[in-house]
Protein backbone atom coordinates (compact mmCIF):
# COMPACT_ATOMS: atom_id res chain seq x y z
CA UNK A 1 0.00 0.00 0.00
CA UNK A 2 3.22 1.81 -0.39
CA UNK A 3 2.41 5.50 1.64
CA UNK A 4 -1.32 4.45 2.61
CA UNK A 5 0.58 2.67 5.57
CA UNK A 6 3.73 2.66 8.04
CA UNK A 7 5.30 -0.09 9.73
CA UNK A 8 6.42 0.00 13.55
CA UNK A 9 7.16 -1.61 16.36
CA UNK A 10 4.93 -1.41 19.11
CA UNK A 11 4.66 -2.55 22.49
CA UNK A 12 1.25 -4.59 23.35
CA UNK A 13 0.26 -4.73 26.83
CA UNK A 14 -2.38 -7.56 27.83
CA UNK A 15 -4.03 -8.12 30.86
CA UNK A 16 -3.19 -11.74 32.47
CA UNK A 17 -4.55 -13.64 35.59
CA UNK A 18 -1.27 -12.77 37.16
CA UNK A 19 -1.07 -8.98 35.99
CA UNK A 20 -0.23 -7.79 32.66
CA UNK A 21 1.94 -9.41 29.60
CA UNK A 22 4.09 -6.99 27.39
CA UNK A 23 5.70 -8.26 24.28
CA UNK A 24 6.99 -6.42 21.36
CA UNK A 25 5.65 -6.57 17.76
CA UNK A 26 4.94 -4.93 14.69
CA UNK A 27 2.17 -2.43 14.14
CA UNK A 28 0.28 -0.98 10.92
CA UNK A 29 -0.33 2.54 11.07
CA UNK A 30 -2.52 4.44 8.53
CA UNK A 31 -0.51 7.44 6.82
CA UNK A 32 -1.17 10.65 8.09
CA UNK A 33 0.06 13.81 5.71
CA UNK A 34 -1.01 17.04 5.65
CA UNK A 35 -2.32 18.52 1.65
CA UNK A 36 -1.97 21.79 1.11
CA UNK A 37 -5.05 22.87 -1.56
CA UNK A 38 -4.07 26.04 -4.12
CA UNK A 39 -5.86 27.80 -6.18
CA UNK A 40 -3.85 29.34 -8.85
CA UNK A 41 -1.08 29.89 -7.05
CA UNK A 42 -3.32 31.19 -3.64
CA UNK A 43 -3.23 28.96 -0.40
CA UNK A 44 -6.43 28.18 0.27
CA UNK A 45 -6.72 25.34 2.78
CA UNK A 46 -4.19 22.78 4.55
CA UNK A 47 -6.26 19.35 5.64
CA UNK A 48 -3.98 16.48 7.29
CA UNK A 49 -5.29 13.38 5.08
CA UNK A 50 -4.08 10.13 3.80
CA UNK A 51 -2.49 10.41 1.18
CA UNK A 52 -3.93 8.69 -2.13
CA UNK A 53 -6.89 9.91 -4.30
CA UNK A 54 -6.14 13.68 -3.85
CA UNK A 55 -7.56 15.04 -7.04
CA UNK A 56 -10.48 13.70 -6.00
CA UNK A 57 -10.08 15.18 -2.26
CA UNK A 58 -9.39 18.66 -3.80
CA UNK A 59 -11.98 18.47 -6.15
CA UNK A 60 -14.78 17.08 -3.85
CA UNK A 61 -13.52 19.62 -1.11
CA UNK A 62 -13.99 22.17 -3.43
CA UNK A 63 -17.84 20.84 -4.36
CA UNK A 64 -18.30 20.95 -0.94
CA UNK A 65 -17.68 24.67 0.01
CA UNK A 66 -19.88 25.67 -2.94
CA UNK A 67 -16.85 26.75 -4.79
CA UNK A 68 -17.61 24.48 -7.72
CA UNK A 69 -20.42 23.30 -8.94
CA UNK A 70 -20.43 21.95 -12.58
CA UNK A 71 -17.03 20.57 -14.28
CA UNK A 72 -15.94 23.06 -16.68
CA UNK A 73 -15.61 25.43 -13.94
CA UNK A 74 -12.29 23.06 -12.94
CA UNK A 75 -9.73 23.68 -15.60
CA UNK A 76 -6.82 21.28 -14.09
CA UNK A 77 -5.14 20.02 -10.99
CA UNK A 78 -1.48 19.34 -10.69
CA UNK A 79 0.84 18.01 -7.54
CA UNK A 80 3.45 21.54 -7.50
CA UNK A 81 5.97 22.74 -5.17
CA UNK A 82 6.72 20.83 -2.03
CA UNK A 83 9.87 18.27 -1.85
CA UNK A 84 11.20 16.99 1.48
CA UNK A 85 14.66 17.25 2.48
CA UNK A 86 16.43 15.14 -0.03
CA UNK A 87 15.14 17.34 -2.98
CA UNK A 88 11.99 14.45 -3.29
CA UNK A 89 8.75 15.83 -4.50
CA UNK A 90 6.32 15.18 -1.85
CA UNK A 91 2.96 15.33 -3.67
CA UNK A 92 1.29 17.25 -0.62
CA UNK A 93 0.73 20.60 -2.59
CA UNK A 94 -2.07 20.37 -5.24
CA UNK A 95 -3.06 23.88 -7.49
CA UNK A 96 -6.53 23.79 -9.12
CA UNK A 97 -6.74 26.16 -11.80
CA UNK A 98 -10.29 27.49 -11.95
CA UNK A 99 -12.27 29.38 -14.03
CA UNK A 100 -10.49 32.99 -13.06
CA UNK A 101 -13.47 34.59 -11.43
CA UNK A 102 -14.52 31.97 -9.48
CA UNK A 103 -10.94 31.38 -7.84
CA UNK A 104 -11.32 35.22 -7.32
CA UNK A 105 -14.34 35.28 -5.56
CA UNK A 106 -13.88 32.08 -3.26
CA UNK A 107 -10.56 33.53 -1.94
CA UNK A 108 -11.76 36.50 -1.60
CA UNK A 109 -15.35 35.21 0.31
CA UNK A 110 -12.70 33.08 2.58
CA UNK A 111 -10.27 36.35 3.23
CA UNK A 112 -13.20 37.79 4.66
CA UNK A 113 -14.96 35.35 6.52
CA UNK A 114 -11.53 35.42 8.52
CA UNK A 115 -11.00 39.30 8.52
CA UNK A 116 -13.89 40.98 9.36
CA UNK A 117 -15.76 40.08 12.20
CA UNK A 118 -19.01 39.79 9.82
CA UNK A 119 -19.57 36.03 10.15
CA UNK A 120 -22.56 35.30 8.98
CA UNK A 121 -22.62 31.66 10.46
CA UNK A 122 -22.64 33.25 13.59
CA UNK A 123 -25.14 35.60 14.82
CA UNK A 124 -28.41 34.77 13.85
CA UNK A 125 -29.59 31.54 14.00
CA UNK A 126 -26.53 29.59 12.50
CA UNK A 127 -28.71 26.99 9.72
CA UNK A 128 -30.13 29.46 7.97
CA UNK A 129 -27.11 31.30 7.00
CA UNK A 130 -25.44 27.74 5.93
CA UNK A 131 -28.23 26.62 3.67
CA UNK A 132 -27.45 30.19 1.58
CA UNK A 133 -24.73 27.56 0.58
CA UNK A 134 -26.94 24.98 -0.38
CA UNK A 135 -29.07 24.20 -3.81
CA UNK A 136 -31.93 25.98 -3.71
CA UNK A 137 -33.77 23.17 -5.35
CA UNK A 138 -34.43 19.82 -3.17
CA UNK A 139 -32.72 16.69 -3.82
CA UNK A 140 -33.82 14.81 -6.99
CA UNK A 141 -36.74 12.16 -5.54
CA UNK A 142 -35.38 9.30 -7.33
CA UNK A 143 -34.13 6.61 -4.69
CA UNK A 144 -36.44 3.94 -3.00
CA UNK A 145 -34.57 1.53 -0.67
CA UNK A 146 -35.77 -1.15 1.13
CA UNK A 147 -35.11 -1.33 5.01
CA UNK A 148 -32.97 -4.91 4.49
CA UNK A 149 -30.20 -2.73 1.90
CA UNK A 150 -30.35 0.20 4.23
CA UNK A 151 -29.28 -2.17 7.01
CA UNK A 152 -27.05 -4.09 4.99
CA UNK A 153 -24.84 -0.73 3.83
CA UNK A 154 -22.04 -1.06 6.87
CA UNK A 155 -21.10 -4.48 6.06
CA UNK A 156 -20.87 -3.85 2.39
CA UNK A 157 -19.19 -0.43 2.77
CA UNK A 158 -16.64 -2.76 5.57
CA UNK A 159 -16.10 -5.30 2.45
CA UNK A 160 -14.78 -2.53 0.39
CA UNK A 161 -12.12 -1.18 3.29
CA UNK A 162 -8.85 -2.38 2.36
CA UNK A 163 -7.33 -0.14 4.38
CA UNK A 164 -9.09 -0.79 7.57
CA UNK A 165 -8.02 -4.57 7.34
CA UNK A 166 -4.72 -3.49 7.54
CA UNK A 167 -4.75 -0.63 9.96
CA UNK A 168 -7.68 -1.02 12.26
CA UNK A 169 -7.66 2.55 11.94
CA UNK A 170 -9.41 4.41 8.78
CA UNK A 171 -13.11 6.07 8.35
CA UNK A 172 -14.43 4.93 4.94
CA UNK A 173 -17.32 6.37 2.90
CA UNK A 174 -19.26 4.82 0.47
CA UNK A 175 -21.57 5.60 -2.21
CA UNK A 176 -24.57 3.15 -3.51
CA UNK A 177 -27.52 2.32 -5.80
CA UNK A 178 -30.88 2.13 -4.68
CA UNK A 179 -30.44 -1.54 -4.45
CA UNK A 180 -27.25 -1.60 -2.63
CA UNK A 181 -24.88 -1.87 -5.13
CA UNK A 182 -20.96 -0.32 -4.04
CA UNK A 183 -20.80 2.56 -6.72
CA UNK A 184 -17.28 4.03 -4.62
CA UNK A 185 -15.74 3.63 -1.64
CA UNK A 186 -12.92 5.72 -0.23
CA UNK A 187 -11.01 5.59 3.06
CA UNK A 188 -9.22 8.29 5.32
CA UNK A 189 -8.10 8.70 8.55
CA UNK A 190 -10.80 11.81 8.23
CA UNK A 191 -14.20 11.11 8.16
CA UNK A 192 -14.45 14.21 6.51
CA UNK A 193 -11.99 13.58 3.57
CA UNK A 194 -13.58 10.32 3.01
CA UNK A 195 -16.27 11.64 1.86
CA UNK A 196 -14.84 14.44 -0.09
CA UNK A 197 -13.10 12.13 -2.05
CA UNK A 198 -16.05 10.16 -3.28
CA UNK A 199 -17.80 13.35 -3.99
CA UNK A 200 -14.80 14.30 -6.10
CA UNK A 201 -14.55 11.45 -7.93
CA UNK A 202 -18.00 11.36 -8.80
CA UNK A 203 -17.77 15.43 -9.92
CA UNK A 204 -14.43 13.99 -11.67
CA UNK A 205 -16.66 11.63 -14.01
CA UNK A 206 -19.36 14.01 -14.70
CA UNK A 207 -22.07 12.42 -12.52
CA UNK A 208 -23.18 15.50 -9.98
CA UNK A 209 -25.57 15.75 -8.75
CA UNK A 210 -26.38 12.23 -7.33
CA UNK A 211 -29.69 11.76 -7.59
CA UNK A 212 -30.49 8.06 -6.76
CA UNK A 213 -28.18 7.17 -4.82
CA UNK A 214 -26.66 6.82 -0.28
CA UNK A 215 -24.11 7.42 1.27
CA UNK A 216 -23.18 5.50 3.96
CA UNK A 217 -20.39 6.67 7.12
CA UNK A 218 -17.77 4.88 9.16
CA UNK A 219 -18.53 7.42 11.94
CA UNK A 220 -20.39 10.21 13.22
CA UNK A 221 -23.44 12.12 11.02
CA UNK A 222 -22.20 16.00 12.11
CA UNK A 223 -23.65 18.60 10.33
CA UNK A 224 -20.93 18.96 8.31
CA UNK A 225 -21.26 15.82 6.56
CA UNK A 226 -25.14 16.33 5.86
CA UNK A 227 -23.89 19.46 3.86
CA UNK A 228 -21.74 17.58 1.94
CA UNK A 229 -24.51 15.63 1.43
CA UNK A 230 -26.51 17.93 0.27
CA UNK A 231 -24.60 19.89 -2.21
CA UNK A 232 -23.43 16.71 -4.07
CA UNK A 233 -27.18 16.05 -4.28
CA UNK A 234 -27.20 12.92 -2.60
CA UNK A 235 -30.18 11.56 -1.47
CA UNK A 236 -29.60 9.53 1.49
CA UNK A 237 -26.98 9.55 4.49
CA UNK A 238 -26.60 7.03 6.66
CA UNK A 239 -24.31 6.76 9.63
CA UNK A 240 -22.87 4.25 12.17
CA UNK A 241 -22.55 6.21 14.22
CA UNK A 242 -25.00 9.42 16.07
CA UNK A 243 -26.30 12.08 14.32
CA UNK A 244 -25.89 15.53 16.05
CA UNK A 245 -28.87 17.97 16.29
CA UNK A 246 -28.44 20.00 13.80
CA UNK A 247 -26.94 17.38 11.39
CA UNK A 248 -30.99 16.48 11.80
CA UNK A 249 -32.11 19.68 11.22
CA UNK A 250 -30.24 20.71 7.81
CA UNK A 251 -31.19 16.80 6.87
CA UNK A 252 -34.92 17.93 7.48
CA UNK A 253 -34.72 20.93 5.48
CA UNK A 254 -32.50 19.72 2.75
CA UNK A 255 -35.25 17.27 1.89
CA UNK A 256 -32.29 14.25 2.55
CA UNK A 257 -33.16 11.06 4.40
CA UNK A 258 -30.53 10.62 7.95
CA UNK A 259 -30.49 7.42 9.19
CA UNK A 260 -27.83 6.64 11.97
CA UNK A 261 -26.38 4.13 14.42
CA UNK A 262 -26.52 1.95 12.01
CA UNK A 263 -25.83 -1.04 13.77
CA UNK A 264 -26.75 -4.51 11.57
CA UNK A 265 -29.53 -5.22 13.55
CA UNK A 266 -31.01 -2.39 13.79
CA UNK A 267 -31.53 1.71 12.49
CA UNK A 268 -32.67 4.99 13.03
CA UNK A 269 -33.83 7.47 10.71
CA UNK A 270 -34.02 10.86 11.90
CA UNK A 271 -35.87 12.51 8.69
CA UNK A 272 -37.48 12.01 5.50
CA UNK A 273 -38.57 7.90 6.15
CA UNK A 274 -40.36 8.00 2.91
CA UNK A 275 -37.38 6.93 0.59
CA UNK A 276 -37.21 3.22 2.65
CA UNK A 277 -39.69 1.51 0.59
CA UNK A 278 -41.09 -0.44 3.54
CA UNK A 279 -41.03 1.84 6.37
CA UNK A 280 -44.63 3.19 6.83
CA UNK B 1 -29.27 19.51 29.99
CA UNK B 2 -30.57 22.05 28.66
CA UNK B 3 -29.03 23.12 25.39
CA UNK B 4 -26.38 20.03 25.29
CA UNK B 5 -29.44 17.50 24.00
CA UNK B 6 -32.37 17.60 21.55
CA UNK B 7 -35.51 15.45 22.00
CA UNK B 8 -36.67 14.02 18.35
CA UNK B 9 -38.76 11.76 16.83
CA UNK B 10 -36.74 8.83 14.89
CA UNK B 11 -38.16 5.51 13.04
CA UNK B 12 -36.85 2.58 15.06
CA UNK B 13 -36.16 -0.40 11.95
CA UNK B 14 -35.19 -3.37 13.49
CA UNK B 15 -34.33 -6.77 11.58
CA UNK B 16 -37.07 -9.30 12.68
CA UNK B 17 -37.33 -13.19 11.43
CA UNK B 18 -39.89 -12.09 8.62
CA UNK B 19 -38.18 -9.32 7.83
CA UNK B 20 -38.19 -5.77 9.53
CA UNK B 21 -40.17 -3.97 12.14
CA UNK B 22 -40.89 -0.88 13.03
CA UNK B 23 -41.82 2.07 15.03
CA UNK B 24 -41.72 5.52 16.30
CA UNK B 25 -39.90 6.41 19.13
CA UNK B 26 -38.63 9.82 21.04
CA UNK B 27 -34.94 10.19 20.54
CA UNK B 28 -32.30 12.19 22.56
CA UNK B 29 -29.46 14.36 20.38
CA UNK B 30 -26.30 15.40 21.35
CA UNK B 31 -26.34 19.55 20.43
CA UNK B 32 -24.24 20.62 17.59
CA UNK B 33 -24.20 24.89 16.76
CA UNK B 34 -21.61 27.17 15.68
CA UNK B 35 -18.76 28.99 17.68
CA UNK B 36 -17.41 31.63 16.84
CA UNK B 37 -13.97 32.78 18.42
CA UNK B 38 -13.47 36.51 18.22
CA UNK B 39 -10.02 38.19 18.86
CA UNK B 40 -10.37 41.76 20.31
CA UNK B 41 -13.68 42.36 18.15
CA UNK B 42 -12.00 40.47 14.36
CA UNK B 43 -13.18 36.74 13.47
CA UNK B 44 -10.71 34.36 13.98
CA UNK B 45 -12.51 30.84 13.74
CA UNK B 46 -15.66 29.21 13.70
CA UNK B 47 -16.18 25.79 15.32
CA UNK B 48 -19.26 23.28 15.49
CA UNK B 49 -19.13 21.95 19.31
CA UNK B 50 -21.95 21.27 21.82
CA UNK B 51 -22.52 24.22 23.93
CA UNK B 52 -21.28 24.26 27.38
CA UNK B 53 -17.86 25.12 28.91
CA UNK B 54 -17.38 27.81 25.74
CA UNK B 55 -15.06 29.98 28.00
CA UNK B 56 -12.52 26.83 28.64
CA UNK B 57 -13.17 25.87 24.90
CA UNK B 58 -11.94 28.80 23.78
CA UNK B 59 -9.24 29.21 26.06
CA UNK B 60 -8.13 25.93 25.51
CA UNK B 61 -8.43 26.43 21.28
CA UNK B 62 -5.62 29.33 21.99
CA UNK B 63 -3.40 27.32 23.84
CA UNK B 64 -3.38 24.47 21.36
CA UNK B 65 -3.10 27.08 18.33
CA UNK B 66 -0.15 27.79 20.45
CA UNK B 67 -1.06 32.04 20.74
CA UNK B 68 -1.49 31.56 24.47
CA UNK B 69 1.04 29.91 26.85
CA UNK B 70 0.27 32.12 30.44
CA UNK B 71 -3.03 32.94 32.15
CA UNK B 72 -1.32 36.70 32.43
CA UNK B 73 -1.54 37.52 28.52
CA UNK B 74 -5.42 36.19 28.24
CA UNK B 75 -7.18 39.15 30.05
CA UNK B 76 -10.87 37.96 29.45
CA UNK B 77 -13.44 36.43 27.72
CA UNK B 78 -16.83 37.42 27.22
CA UNK B 79 -19.98 36.17 24.95
CA UNK B 80 -21.01 39.17 22.54
CA UNK B 81 -23.07 39.91 19.82
CA UNK B 82 -25.58 37.10 17.84
CA UNK B 83 -29.00 37.09 18.34
CA UNK B 84 -31.39 34.79 17.11
CA UNK B 85 -34.90 35.58 15.08
CA UNK B 86 -36.53 36.23 18.43
CA UNK B 87 -33.70 38.67 19.60
CA UNK B 88 -32.60 35.93 22.20
CA UNK B 89 -28.72 35.86 23.13
CA UNK B 90 -27.28 32.52 21.13
CA UNK B 91 -23.92 32.34 23.02
CA UNK B 92 -22.37 31.30 20.27
CA UNK B 93 -20.39 34.11 19.74
CA UNK B 94 -17.15 34.39 22.21
CA UNK B 95 -14.77 37.82 22.25
CA UNK B 96 -11.19 36.95 23.83
CA UNK B 97 -9.78 40.05 24.80
CA UNK B 98 -5.53 39.25 24.12
CA UNK B 99 -2.50 41.33 25.26
CA UNK B 100 -3.26 43.24 22.30
CA UNK B 101 0.38 42.90 20.53
CA UNK B 102 -0.35 39.04 20.69
CA UNK B 103 -3.91 39.65 19.39
CA UNK B 104 -2.70 41.52 16.42
CA UNK B 105 0.28 39.17 16.19
CA UNK B 106 -1.88 35.78 15.53
CA UNK B 107 -4.07 37.37 13.42
CA UNK B 108 -1.72 38.53 10.81
CA UNK B 109 0.02 34.79 10.92
CA UNK B 110 -3.82 33.59 10.47
CA UNK B 111 -3.85 35.80 7.56
CA UNK B 112 -0.67 35.10 5.67
CA UNK B 113 -1.33 31.37 6.10
CA UNK B 114 -4.35 31.84 4.16
CA UNK B 115 -3.33 34.55 1.74
CA UNK B 116 0.16 33.80 0.64
CA UNK B 117 1.63 30.82 -0.36
CA UNK B 118 4.42 30.61 1.67
CA UNK B 119 2.68 27.70 3.74
CA UNK B 120 5.43 26.60 5.94
CA UNK B 121 3.40 23.26 6.82
CA UNK B 122 3.55 21.40 3.39
CA UNK B 123 6.46 22.11 1.12
CA UNK B 124 9.17 20.60 3.39
CA UNK B 125 8.84 17.64 6.02
CA UNK B 126 5.79 18.54 7.51
CA UNK B 127 6.53 17.57 11.12
CA UNK B 128 9.62 20.08 11.37
CA UNK B 129 7.30 22.90 10.49
CA UNK B 130 4.83 22.17 13.03
CA UNK B 131 7.41 21.52 15.85
CA UNK B 132 7.93 25.22 15.51
CA UNK B 133 5.35 25.37 17.72
CA UNK B 134 5.91 22.90 20.32
CA UNK B 135 7.40 23.75 23.59
CA UNK B 136 10.88 23.83 22.74
CA UNK B 137 11.68 21.85 26.05
CA UNK B 138 10.27 18.55 26.38
CA UNK B 139 7.24 17.28 29.06
CA UNK B 140 8.09 17.08 32.25
CA UNK B 141 9.09 13.52 33.27
CA UNK B 142 6.78 13.69 36.31
CA UNK B 143 4.96 10.74 35.40
CA UNK B 144 4.91 7.18 36.25
CA UNK B 145 1.41 4.81 35.57
CA UNK B 146 1.29 1.38 36.28
CA UNK B 147 0.06 -1.02 33.28
CA UNK B 148 -3.09 -1.98 34.99
CA UNK B 149 -3.90 2.08 35.80
CA UNK B 150 -3.85 2.50 31.57
CA UNK B 151 -6.15 -0.09 30.42
CA UNK B 152 -8.27 1.02 33.06
CA UNK B 153 -8.66 4.60 31.79
CA UNK B 154 -11.20 4.62 29.36
CA UNK B 155 -13.90 2.86 31.89
CA UNK B 156 -13.08 5.59 34.05
CA UNK B 157 -13.79 8.46 31.50
CA UNK B 158 -16.54 6.27 30.44
CA UNK B 159 -17.69 6.60 33.89
CA UNK B 160 -17.51 10.39 34.02
CA UNK B 161 -19.43 10.72 30.69
CA UNK B 162 -22.82 12.18 31.22
CA UNK B 163 -23.86 13.13 28.10
CA UNK B 164 -22.90 9.93 26.12
CA UNK B 165 -25.25 7.93 28.67
CA UNK B 166 -28.09 10.43 27.48
CA UNK B 167 -27.12 10.25 23.73
CA UNK B 168 -24.55 7.04 22.84
CA UNK B 169 -23.14 10.30 20.38
CA UNK B 170 -20.41 12.33 21.79
CA UNK B 171 -16.51 12.43 22.04
CA UNK B 172 -14.66 12.72 25.62
CA UNK B 173 -11.48 13.57 26.81
CA UNK B 174 -10.36 13.25 30.29
CA UNK B 175 -7.48 14.19 32.40
CA UNK B 176 -5.93 11.86 34.66
CA UNK B 177 -3.30 12.04 37.56
CA UNK B 178 -0.69 9.03 37.38
CA UNK B 179 -2.87 6.86 39.96
CA UNK B 180 -5.45 7.05 37.33
CA UNK B 181 -7.78 9.56 39.54
CA UNK B 182 -9.93 11.47 37.12
CA UNK B 183 -8.83 15.34 37.42
CA UNK B 184 -11.22 16.95 34.98
CA UNK B 185 -13.43 15.36 32.22
CA UNK B 186 -15.41 17.23 29.27
CA UNK B 187 -17.81 15.86 26.11
CA UNK B 188 -18.16 17.23 22.69
CA UNK B 189 -19.67 16.45 19.47
CA UNK B 190 -16.21 16.78 17.93
CA UNK B 191 -12.97 15.19 19.13
CA UNK B 192 -11.24 18.12 19.29
CA UNK B 193 -12.92 20.25 21.28
CA UNK B 194 -13.27 18.19 23.94
CA UNK B 195 -9.51 18.15 24.26
CA UNK B 196 -9.33 21.81 24.05
CA UNK B 197 -11.84 22.33 26.79
CA UNK B 198 -9.94 20.25 28.95
CA UNK B 199 -6.97 21.95 28.20
CA UNK B 200 -8.66 25.15 28.93
CA UNK B 201 -9.98 24.46 31.92
CA UNK B 202 -6.27 23.90 33.12
CA UNK B 203 -5.33 26.61 31.75
CA UNK B 204 -8.10 29.21 33.17
CA UNK B 205 -7.11 27.51 36.66
CA UNK B 206 -3.19 28.40 36.23
CA UNK B 207 -2.28 24.41 35.67
CA UNK B 208 -0.24 24.53 32.48
CA UNK B 209 2.14 23.10 31.55
CA UNK B 210 0.07 19.53 32.67
CA UNK B 211 3.48 17.66 33.90
CA UNK B 212 2.13 14.15 35.75
CA UNK B 213 -0.85 13.77 33.88
CA UNK B 214 -2.32 11.95 31.35
CA UNK B 215 -4.98 12.76 28.65
CA UNK B 216 -7.92 9.81 27.57
CA UNK B 217 -8.77 10.30 24.78
CA UNK B 218 -12.71 8.44 23.03
CA UNK B 219 -11.75 8.52 19.61
CA UNK B 220 -8.67 8.16 17.57
CA UNK B 221 -5.45 9.73 18.03
CA UNK B 222 -5.17 11.94 15.21
CA UNK B 223 -1.64 14.05 14.71
CA UNK B 224 -3.62 17.26 16.03
CA UNK B 225 -4.24 15.54 18.98
CA UNK B 226 -0.88 14.87 20.00
CA UNK B 227 -0.33 18.60 19.02
CA UNK B 228 -2.44 19.95 21.71
CA UNK B 229 -1.31 17.58 24.10
CA UNK B 230 2.39 18.01 23.57
CA UNK B 231 1.40 22.38 23.95
CA UNK B 232 -0.79 21.01 27.11
CA UNK B 233 2.34 19.56 28.29
CA UNK B 234 1.02 16.79 28.86
CA UNK B 235 2.67 13.40 29.08
CA UNK B 236 0.73 10.59 28.16
CA UNK B 237 -1.89 10.40 25.84
CA UNK B 238 -3.98 7.80 24.98
CA UNK B 239 -6.85 6.74 22.50
CA UNK B 240 -9.50 4.02 22.21
CA UNK B 241 -8.75 4.20 18.69
CA UNK B 242 -6.33 4.02 16.26
CA UNK B 243 -3.30 6.40 16.36
CA UNK B 244 -1.97 7.94 12.51
CA UNK B 245 1.39 7.33 11.36
CA UNK B 246 1.70 11.14 11.86
CA UNK B 247 0.58 11.22 15.25
CA UNK B 248 3.25 8.35 16.71
CA UNK B 249 6.22 10.14 14.73
CA UNK B 250 5.63 13.76 16.20
CA UNK B 251 4.60 12.06 19.80
CA UNK B 252 8.25 10.43 19.20
CA UNK B 253 9.51 14.07 18.74
CA UNK B 254 7.74 15.54 21.05
CA UNK B 255 8.89 12.96 23.86
CA UNK B 256 5.01 12.47 24.75
CA UNK B 257 3.94 8.60 25.55
CA UNK B 258 1.20 7.48 22.99
CA UNK B 259 -0.97 4.86 23.98
CA UNK B 260 -3.72 3.22 21.11
CA UNK B 261 -6.59 0.48 20.78
CA UNK B 262 -7.01 0.84 24.83
CA UNK B 263 -9.86 -1.74 24.58
CA UNK B 264 -10.33 -2.95 27.89
CA UNK B 265 -8.31 -6.21 28.03
CA UNK B 266 -4.96 -5.06 26.04
CA UNK B 267 -3.40 -1.77 24.90
CA UNK B 268 -0.45 -0.89 22.47
CA UNK B 269 2.37 1.56 23.63
CA UNK B 270 3.48 3.75 20.04
CA UNK B 271 6.22 5.54 22.00
CA UNK B 272 8.50 5.98 24.89
CA UNK B 273 6.88 3.34 27.05
CA UNK B 274 9.07 3.93 30.00
CA UNK B 275 6.67 5.93 31.79
CA UNK B 276 4.74 2.89 31.80
CA UNK B 277 6.22 1.37 34.94
CA UNK B 278 5.79 -2.71 34.77
CA UNK B 279 6.66 -2.50 31.06
CA UNK B 280 10.43 -3.93 30.48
Amino acid sequence: MGRLTQRRRVVRVTRTEAGVATRERADVLAAEEPLELRMRGESFTVTMRTPGHDFELAAGFLVSEGILSSPEQLLGLRYCAGTDEAGNQTYNVIDADLDPALAALAVKDRRQVLTTSACGICGTTSIDAVEKALPAHQPAAQLTMSAQTLLDLPDRLREGQQLFDKTGGVHAAGLFSGEGELLCVREDVGRHNAVDKVVGRAFLDGQLPLGGTALQVSGRASFELVQKAALAGVELLSAVGAPSSLAADLAERAGITLAGFSRGRSINIYTHAHRISDVA
